[in-house]
């Protein structure tokens, strides 16, 4: 056991209020129905990009033969190639504004490493990444990124940290995992004040930031293409990829109200069959990191003790869902279904062969889904909207889309 | 010598003129003063992303402490990461009218590749790509991304073409280079009537298409930035890196007049000291090919016997600069500036570091110019607008970045 656990150690809240930015922990509980972003925040996402283009895929749409109208949040056009920039951004100014002056984060696929990486240099911030091990050896281009930036990057478990000395004593080769990163990544910043720990999804804070997505894409479809959301009978989805369910909660999130005043949207997670927590998990009280510095939430999980097995999709492996994303799924408000690797990746490629835009693996999952709700839709002679968040870019992934449909 | 050169063979325009569809051949002559960009490729441009953003790079000018406002064409956000993708989907469109059905084309660093082989997908036809050796090997996800489009990739000395096969014969190990790509390609399309070979750059035809770069950018700094270009006694600049040329004289081919007319503006080529043909070439007749298909013309040149050194700038390592960008330069309309490949690689860093953009190597010679004549212009307290063509992403130049920068 860590130090930390021992009696008279600080509790899960302590931790957070020590590792965090106070502004960041007051969103966490904040009851205000809007915080505004600062001005500084709103500049730097405007010089990368945002808004980013809400795309019509009428060139899948033609392929597929639909009358279901798709479209595509692109936020594979940010500079790091992911969503995951918009709440770097927001923390990292947050950390800056407070004085500390290292950003300590985890990584699983390296998105958001990448994003943590710019943020920090935009603010003139260190930055610290504990990255999964696995991952880091399958993608070392995104390591390469963060280290052109200057950022410090460590394999996940590390042996810089009392918990990742010990998983690495009881399991010498482990892959590591967004459980092990995370630990890695707490411990690291709970000793140096200095430091700010960042959290890439899972916390109320970075949906938060996130929900500029489905702002946007409702004033996009509003404004340009002068489309409802919602309209009754027609069985309009949004759908994401959902890992720690930030680009998910940040897509659906502005259109929770709508949907409970009774809109006809369906709300669909994606996940991998690889870490089925949604589709396959039990809903009962757990904890997301496994050094037992973060709290125990209810959501659906697979188990402290699940490690999934090593594969292309490195943002989707977490074993715990986030309370929010799992309590959506447990009232009903969200759907789920997962998909394997191959399948994604197949989606993937369909979307290349046809829009000509390369996504990422997480995001592949999302636009399968949409492909077996197209089918639905279709075989109801229904002619929805869906929107699918193109979470990230699948540039850094080629090896992976390589190694699954071409190397075989 | 291979088969075509003994007498009897077809001439140069014959091979042009057999290899080419008709519309290009066409436009490699025409004295129209302007030609309509059909409708088809307008709206596959468009769902391509442009018009490209205009950025202003204010913190890298605020990290040089300089009056200068430079402006950066982001061809970087297109789907296959840069420019080149203008002219392939023109020339896609123009085979595909003409009922060819396969495109046959050569590549250096791939980022031509990449666009060749999503034309070709989104007009339904083939696509056989001929890459330099010493490329393909250093950027394996370019070729797996053209794979994944369904494009053939070969590389170059091809043993599939007599050209590749003699060249084989006496250097096993030949690196490659544009000239036995264009080579390999040529024979290639030469053999198949239902073949389209497609330029990447050099060619008059391809200039027209890129225009479009520079129209854009008269528009944009009018029209979003209140920027007027090439005011007296301010030394405003237009900068880009030179291979083909194709980046560089579609930027600056709609300011010609302009300059002709007397507006106080220079166009700037940067070029790698691998293959320093605008600065250190002699300028002469000569081929840009091995096989002797092209036709000789008159350009800087290193000879056709020139090997250059394998880098990571396969997009700037051609022997022979192309007949208008020498003759631009002969007449001293164009100046020319050559960056050692570490030098192009840390104003690529320095513009991630400042303004989180990832640059191609090849468009990190352009940012290296700039700062040149950033510098100048500060020690003149000359206050210029510089426009710089971000000529193409450099996420999967990562290995480079990371040979050159990081393992050292």
């Amino acid at each position: 056991m860590p130090e930390v656990r021992d009696s008279g150690s600080p509790t899960a809240a302590e931790i957070s209020a020590r590792i965090r930015p106070r502004a960041l922990v007051e969103q966490n509980g904040s009851d205000q129905k809007r915080i505004a972003i600062p001005e500084p925040v709103t500049e730097l996402l405007r010089q990368c990009g945002r808004p980013t283009p809400l795309h019509r895929a009428r060139r899948l749409e033609k392929h597929l033969g639909t009358g279901a109208r798709i479209y595509l949040k692109r936020e594979d056009v940010l500079p790091t190639g992911s969503f995951k920039l918009n709440t770097a951004i927001a923390q990292a100014y947050y950390a800056a504004e407070e004085g500390r002056t290292t950003l300590v984060t985890e990584t699983g696929a390296g998105q958001w490493g990448m994003s943590v990486a710019l943020a920090a240099r935009m603010f003139g911030l260190r930055a610290e990444i504990f990255m999964v091990r696995c991952s880091l050896e399958q993608k070392p281009y995104r390591r390469h990124y963060m280290e052109l930036l200057g950022a410090e990057v460590q394999p996940s478990p590390s042996p810089r940290t009392a918990i990742g000395r010990k998983i690495l004593q009881d399991v010498p080769d482990h892959p590591g995992s967004l459980g092990t990163a995370i630990s890695d990544a707490i411990e690291y910043a709970l000793g140096r004040p200095s430091a700010a720990y960042l959290a890439g999804s899972g916390m109320p804070h970075v949906y938060l930031h996130q929900t500029l997505l489905g702002l946007e894409v409702a004033t996009q479809l509003r404004e340009i293409h002068g489309e409802a959301l919602g309209v009754e009978g027609r069985g309009d989805h949004l759908i994401a990829c959902s890992g720690g369910g930030s680009n998910l909660c940040g897509l659906i999130g502005p259109h929770l109200r709508a949907k409970a005043d009774g809109a006809d949207l369906r709300f669909l997670a994606a996940e991998s069959t690889a870490a089925p927590r949604l589709t396959k998990g039990v809903y009962e009280y757990g904890r997301t990191d496994l050094g037992g510095f973060t709290p125990e939430v209810l959501g659906y999980t697979l188990g402290e003790d699940f490690i999934p097995p090593p594969n292309h999709v490195g943002g989707l492996r977490n074993h715990h869902s986030s309370p929010l994303v799992s309590l959506l799924r447990h009232k009903g408000v969200l759907d789920a279904v997962a998909f394997d690797q191959r399948t994604a990746l197949e989606a993937g490629r369909l979307l290349l062969r046809t829009e000509g835009l390369l996504l990422a693996p997480e995001a592949g999952h999302a636009v399968a889904a949409a492909l077996d709700v197209v089918a639905k839709a279709d075989a109801h002679a229904l002619e929805p909207v869906i929107v699918v968040l193109a979470s990230g870019s699948g540039l850094l992934d080629l090896q992976g889309y390589n190694e699954v449909l071409l190397d075989t």
